[in-house]
């Protein structure tokens, strides 16, 4: 295990107030539609729309105090790319995102707009990461692996502590799951903090490569993947995450794509959110497995809204 | 002058947490579209989608400490009377909420999910307001009357004081106008903790009463309205809360339609937010001024979400 409550608790004061103290409540409409009580917790309204600022900022402030390295480089759907560009810019330093040529464009527009540089690479995002990787060791530029950098995790575990102080008693948090620093990060603390709450991790079926490796206990890595939730989308998983990720589950769960779109719909009609698909996975699980929800106090992270209107429109408001 | 700061900083402690501390961020595409920057401070990310329970937890916790009422009852066009409904509720007292019988219908459904009682009255708001101040009388209820109540003042004053807390600089602050209880209460705080400031009201063209008696210096009523904007509509002014906002506001605007629905299009498109019409009059204001905002750094409380969503579909998305 990787992380410790001592380190998320420090790494949380580095953190850009924009950031932290996000909302948190049960949205009543949501729960009736489903039945249960379903608790948002709200991560889009600050300057990248998401929640990897927390880690980035982690990462810069660790930069900041070593002083090792003058830039910044990551590989990208696009959200952790505009939340490395909005730290990096706020602490003065360049930064380079590595992306698919076929990520949102919307996201990449906003990375540039943020000042970084960005490079498209032909091929998904395993292999932007490989091109991030030869980007940073021949430009001497620290390079932010997703998830692998413990940063990323202990950023986004604050969401785990502003959970636990809220004093809201919870059955379930359901964390979307891509590499795994959210759903990592947030369930350790989750688990430390509120042990008598289920983690569970929610990855779309068309992107199972973490969830395939926390059922079998090893690294599964996938040929390759096929989901509308660009923002957990991957094809292999890291082992060292892994490794956190059998401490901190106690589930992972896969869902549907249309499950997914439901999800969106839900948010949209119930909450006003305009979501990415990434962020409907908790509501997706809600809807496959009504069962198991039913009645319980469910909280799940509304961890994104970057999606193009377009998409929004065809995928939620004309179906 | 009915506000003081103490008792505005008193009252914070009274709110619920799930209606304070809400987002505030510098949207950076919307203000690159409107070239100015433009904050947001967002307030519908909460279980009534809008800034009213600010006030509602005020009244709440004044009638526990009193004990004089048993019942509360306001007239409100739909935000107010959720926001009544969902304070009555904590507190284990009921409320009745008077409403026009052409209110938003998915103000109204909400209302009653919150365990209120609805009146609807034919006419509009002012002869819900009627309606409401017989039915106190005649039950004995607590009647809310929105920024008269000095409550509803003091409670969205706490905005402000999220505001000029924040250590953001800002030249100037956007508030929509209605009654006038956030006007004068944000603005209150505003000019008070951050003098500087221009504090600029915005109401639509469409029912500019409160507007019309700040020009002239006295009460001016009208003989109707004609708006989209339904959380901010009405006919009369208040002579109370008109002499504060003498006091507290530096200028007040009125807007087009047109303009309020362009503010809704660019709140979806650049920020991704769902937001109902009166939550658009600081961006309307914006949109109708561009020379006097321009390269100015601009704050607009986004102060309510409650759209229906076929609304919103043909106000902004298919025009």
């Amino acid at each position: 295990m990787r992380l410790s409550m001592n380190r998320i608790v420090e790494t949380r004061s580095d953190l850009d107030g924009v950031f932290r103290n996000t909302p948190l409540f049960e949205c009543e409409p949501l729960g009736a539609s489903l039945r249960a009580q379903i608790l948002l917790k709200v991560e889009i309204l600050n300057p990248v729309r998401c929640f990897k600022g927390r880690g980035t900022e982690a990462v810069l402030a660790d930069l900041g105090r070593e002083g090792r390295y003058k830039s910044t480089v990551c590989a990208s759907a696009g959200n952790l790319g505009q939340a490395l560009a909005y730290s990096s810019r706020s602490h003065g330093i360049p930064s380079m995102v590595v992306a698919s040529s076929s990520a949102v464009r919307m996201k990449i527009d906003r990375i540039r707009a943020l000042d970084a540089e960005v490079l498209l690479v032909d091929g998904d995002i395993e292999e932007a990461r490989e091109v991030a990787r030869e980007y940073a060791a021949e430009h001497h530029s620290y390079l932010v692996e997703d998830s692998l950098d413990i940063n990323t995790c202990e950023g986004a575990a604050s969401i785990g502590l502003e959970l636990a102080e809220a004093g809201q008693p919870l059955d379930v948090v359901l964390i979307a799951l891509g590499g795994g620093a959210m759903a990592t990060g947030v369930g350790y603390v989750v688990k430390q903090r509120m042990p008598g709450t289920e983690v569970i991790c929610v990855q779309p079926a068309g992107a199972p490569a973490m969830t395939l490796s926390w059922r079998s206990g090893k690294p599964v890595h996938t040929e390759s993947f096929d989901t509308i939730a660009d923002g957990v989308a991957g094809r292999y998983s890291i082992p060292e995450v892994l490794d956190d990720l059998l401490e901190t589950a106690d589930d992972c769960l896969l869902v549907e794509e249309s499950s997914i779109i439901r999800g969106m719909q839900l948010l949209y009609e119930f909450a006003g959110l305009v979501v990415e698909p990434s962020a409907a996975l908790g509501i997706a699980a809600v809807l496959e497995n009504r069962e198991r929800f039913a009645g319980r106090r469910v909280a799940t992270i509304i961890c994104g809204g970057n999606v193009m209107p377009g998409d929004f429109r065809r995928w939620v408001l004309e179906a």
